[in-house]
């Protein structure tokens, strides 16, 4: 019998004798495989809602590398895009959205949104069957205010527009995060029926929010997701990362629910420590010095195991891999992290 | 005899019996008489080196509001432009800067860089005498860092190319924050034998940095600033603000000397009381707020007032003044600080 994959170990509160590892944009662009994969799609969406082709780009880093898990392959915008907002991509400029539907629109789609989003647990399944028990698949949303802000602004930016809105239209933002949040908890509960065994919320932009917006625009939206999935019988642990909330992580471990904190490159280590006694911690090594690679990548990717293990945690990023990274450098810090042992 | 000012007792540790005030950019583009001197100039740093102007736009917002401190109007580039970079203002664009000179070069010039901003000591000396004695004349620049990450890019930007050197090319980037550190203090001594009673290091771009980087760029720099200016016999209390620091403004507070930590918007209320302890706090109110005004407003400015007073604390904002915030606005804000008391 397989060994039950280190993550989820780690997810349960387990202290392990090496941190478990996987790398936020494993799969995509850094890797030779998936552009070419990807030239065989027009467009992106289409790409990422073609299970064969999704699956694949799931299964490609995992091939070149001894991760200890699989995230499927799929975007955060394919939820507006199910809930009716039209969402394309422009080469080199990122994500664009057409006009916000009405919230009546927007709610009246929550529930079939799921359904629209079937390739994705087509994906989840594909991948489950093709992956060593021994390694854990994760699901993964976005936070519901980043996605309100995707939603609210248009396209990426700095989010000035939506957080002026949460100040001179809360209704409207509070309305919105409201049907993401039940939008959300349902998408999650169908990649948790087709095969993910960790689900993450990707709350990407949690920066630049008051205390007292973050607890009602990221903490209780997140925690009444957690809810949900348990109330649907989904016990799968989910990761929470939101990331740039600095010192507002702490209570958003205490008071969202979740069972992992993703941290950001800026997490200190004794907030970490203060974490790992409630929650597992994934982080946050900074992907512009995985990029630049050298001894002092060793140095740094040493110093993260010896503050933060045996944990619970688990090794990983403070954002995503940068597309230009060295293969070479993320190859060297998976060999580093899977040799270690605890002392 | 007048008394102490007010922000000079609450950066001595006092708690007060209600918090001095005043606002990040209180001069400057949100006041139409701003507007109007500005116009007399051709460009922006002619007007912050004429002592008669910049004194002018220091005062303005001291006549419309009952602020407790003025704080000079200047620019933190004019520090880099004394160093021998060039510097420029592209309207609607922000900054831009010449190539960047040698190390030695700039070390060079470290020393004369001081004399060569003398306008704006002239111009504290200026505001200084027009001042009544109760309210409190600032003087500042940027933190080393911040400056740095200008003269690296070249423009104002995300700092990723900044953050990328730190771990590509750390010689380079540790050697012009030495630099920087050592033309920074020596500015600020200028600023206080000139007649600023409180100094305040604006370490913009403090986000994104990991722990040791931070400690290495931004606590360690501002620690010897506050050495220097303490050996040079300078008694007045530095206020430091590392906006965007995270959780990391903790170890700041309690490694970096300064008297008073400046918040940013997302400080929990938590932090900040145990940062009370050590240091006076300023902040942190949300300018995006303060821009659209109404009920909610007045409800932070209150809580905000209940949860750090009595103390030691400034209210502030959490970044600078909106150059589109209504008047009216500032005024209330003002006034309801003004009224409060402990209780």
């Amino acid at each position: 019998m397989a060994a039950r994959p280190l993550l989820l170990r780690a997810l349960s509160g387990e202290t392990t004798d090496r941190p478990p590892i996987w790398l936020m944009r494993q799969a995509g662009r850094s890797l030779p495989e998936y552009r070419a994969l990807r030239a065989r799609a027009d467009d992106f969406i289409s790409f990422c809602l073609d299970p064969e082709m999704a699956a694949e780009a799931t299964l490609q880093p995992m091939r070149r590398f001894a991760l200890d898990a699989a995230i499927v392959f799929a975007d955060i915008l394919l939820l507006p895009r199910a809930l009716g907002q039209e969402v394309w991509f422009e080469t080199g400029e990122g994500p664009r959205l057409g006009p916000l539907p009405s919230i009546a629109a927007l709610e009246r789609e929550a529930a079939a949104a799921s359904a629209r989003l079937s390739p994705v647990g087509e994906t989840l399944g594909r991948v489950r069957g093709a992956l060593e028990p021994e390694r854990a698949l994760i699901g993964f949303a976005g936070g519901p205010w980043t996605v309100a802000t995707y939603m609210l602004e248009g396209r990426g930016s700095d989010r000035s527009l939506a957080r002026s809105l949460v100040f001179s239209d809360p209704a409207k933002v509070e309305a919105l995060v409201a049907v993401l949040t039940e939008a959300t908890a349902r998408y999650l509960v169908m990649q948790a029926r087709s095969g993910a065994q960790a689900l993450q919320i990707f709350e990407s932009w949690a920066e630049l929010l008051p205390e007292d917006v973050f607890e009602r625009l990221v903490i209780q939206p997140h925690a009444e997701i957690v809810r949900r999935l348990r109330q649907e019988g989904i016990a799968a642990p989910v990761i929470g990362f939101p990331r740039g909330a600095g010192a507002l992580v702490e209570r958003y471990g205490a008071e969202s629910g979740v069972q992992g904190v993703g941290l950001d490159v800026q997490a200190p280590a004794a907030l970490g420590r203060r974490l790992q006694g409630a929650v597992a911690i994934q982080g946050a090594l900074d992907p512009l010095l995985l990029r630049a690679g050298g001894e002092a990548l060793g140095r740094r990717v040493e110093a993260l195991l010896r503050q933060w293990s045996p944990g619970p945690y688990i090794f990983n990023l403070g954002h995503g891999v940068l597309p230009d990274t060295p293969l070479a450098h993320i190859a060297a810090v998976v060999d580093q992290v899977t040799a270690w042992r605890s002392r």
